[in-house]
């Protein structure tokens, strides 16, 4: 028997290229009761992420497509309002991966509790979260940089370029981004202290790029593709790495006829002994700890500093996921889902 | 003043496509005496390579172009026969890096001794020698097969492809061969021991692979490219590994238009967290004295198997490499350049 009203967003259709309102729907349904071993969650911020496009597509990938009509996941805060389960309490404020909706049963599988005291509870969503676990982990196991080598990345004012960047400089390294926009390439040299940053809405954007990175590149983070990959690729330096954690500039692209780049790529790769390495964090889950560890140090040391862009209410998600696809956000983007 | 006749093979133009002829020119020049610190080198083999095609184009690559009207590199057993440098003496056996040409000059650098009583001389060509070491290397340190995980090899029946399997199974993996026609694959599985071996030349090429790799693929050794890359790549596991060692389908091929390939590999790279990496095996070379006593052992015990194709005469070198690059020898090929 409901106790109440659910408001949720669900996959109405699966998109073809980029995503349109009608893939979505918003409607409300039944709070049932939560059972014994259960917990009633009330959802007051939901993480919007690239990969979330991926979940959108029936294609085979590392995880199971989102079904239609069902709602779609995503990472979230959430307020424990009615606890029947052991070790949680009402008031309790944890990490849940409850998806787009407005409340939620859970029986505490892969929940974590969140100190609200210790850091911003959305932070668990970004920078503290599964971003900032990305770019931890990718740049440091795959790109693997050396002091005084170049590290590029894309998205720079974004989630997890950003962090990419600026554990970059922690670790020696020189870090150049890319970001699109005046006032995103300010933030990043000038809030985020990388060493140089380029515009790639530039006429000149190749020419600049070459110019910010006179060493060649030594690590390249993917998180974009399209032109951006083809303005980094010939600069990479023998031995280069190229983590690939996102390829956001294609997720809607269909397949694209004219010349085939894949045997030169593959030449070059060859040639200049270079990695190119897919990942997703889970798979680096045992460095966690050591992450939110170093994490915190770093934030409160103000070695890393991260930026977020609120948007309120359920409703507008899919509006703001649109233009996350399209780089309108600017920093993390979070969902305030309730107060 | 010369001292007799040297024989040599140069460059007459840079090949476009696959080399023909004319590319080559075969002279002969004085042979100067050696000076006091260095040898004179009368060269018994020769090794063919696939990677010399490469040296042939002027593109930039991992070692400088082979200049027009110079000597065409290459790996080489010799023998000195005048010594004017400490260390060596008449007689003595080396691997050296000489070129194809019948007589060299050399003050010692790089050159190894070989000991005739230990193995065939010609295998410090193959697999005692580079072949062997890069098929060691890049299988090891990168592919770095599990037990029970499949590595797939093409060329399987070539200098480093019979190497790359032969140690998979050592290791606990299941060895899946792709070599071209029927006598080719009969070796490779009756004398190799490989697990499976696939004809790439047969009409149903993809679906007998697919047949003979029903857990997937862990490990794809590269050295091909070409048709055999699209056979494979589909069936490549998640956190599948590639070691890039050659694509030898591809050297002569011009820039192809159609489909772009590169967009949906990435993809993938990014959907089944994939490793692309290129390597040439000088880069492990800390590894040498390891392999050199690793594959002495397997050898004496059988564990693994070899063949060459020798060919006699340096003029027929252009010639046995055309049929390289098409796969019409069948083992190491090597020259035969003096007795």
């Amino acid at each position: 028997m409901p106790i109440g009203a659910n408001t949720r967003v669900v996959l109405a259709a699966r998109p073809q290229g980029l995503p349109k309102p009608s893939d979505f729907r918003v409607e409300t349904v039944g709070l049932p009761e939560p059972a014994d071993g259960e917990l009633l969650l009330q959802i007051l911020y939901l993480s919007l992420d690239p990969y979330m496009r991926g979940r959108m597509d029936a294609a085979k990938s590392y995880a199971k497509p989102v079904e239609i009509d069902g709602v779609i996941e995503g990472g979230t805060v959430a307020r424990v309002v009615r606890s029947r389960l052991d070790g949680f309490a009402d008031g309790d404020v944890v990490l849940s991966h409850s998806g787009w909706q407005s409340f939620a049963i859970s029986d505490g599988t892969g929940l974590r509790k969140l100190d609200p005291e210790a850091a911003p509870i959305t932070t668990a969503l970004g920078v503290l979260g599964m971003p900032g676990f990305t770019a931890y982990a990718g740049l440091l196991t795959i790109g693997r940089p050396k002091p005084g080598e170049t590290v590029v990345v894309a998205a720079a004012s974004g989630a997890v370029g950003s962090v990419v960047g600026q554990i970059a400089r922690i670790k020696g390294a020189r870090a150049v981004g890319i970001a699109g926009g005046p006032n995103k390439c300010a933030f990043v040299r000038d809030e985020l202290g990388f060493d140089a940053v380029v515009d790639h809405r530039a006429k000149d954007f190749e020419a600049q790029l070459k110019a910010a990175c006179p060493n060649g590149i030594d690590v390249y983070f993917e998180n974009v593709g399209g032109h951006v990959w083809d303005a980094v690729f010939p600069l990479l330096n023998e031995f280069a790495r190229v983590p690939v954690c996102g390829l956001i500039a294609q997720y809607n692209e269909l397949p694209a006829s004219g010349v085939d780049r894949l045997p030169g790529v593959m030449r070059d790769v060859l040639r200049r002994s270079l990695t190119i390495r897919g990942f997703i964090q889970r798979e680096f889950v045992e460095q966690r700890p050591a992450f939110y560890e170093a994490m915190a140090g770093w934030i409160a040391s103000r070695k890393v500093r991260y930026r977020e862009d609120i948007v309120d209410g359920l409703h507008n998600a899919p509006d703001a996921f649109l233009g996350l696809l399209q780089g309108r956000n600017f920093g993390k983007l979070i969902v305030r889902v309730s107060r």
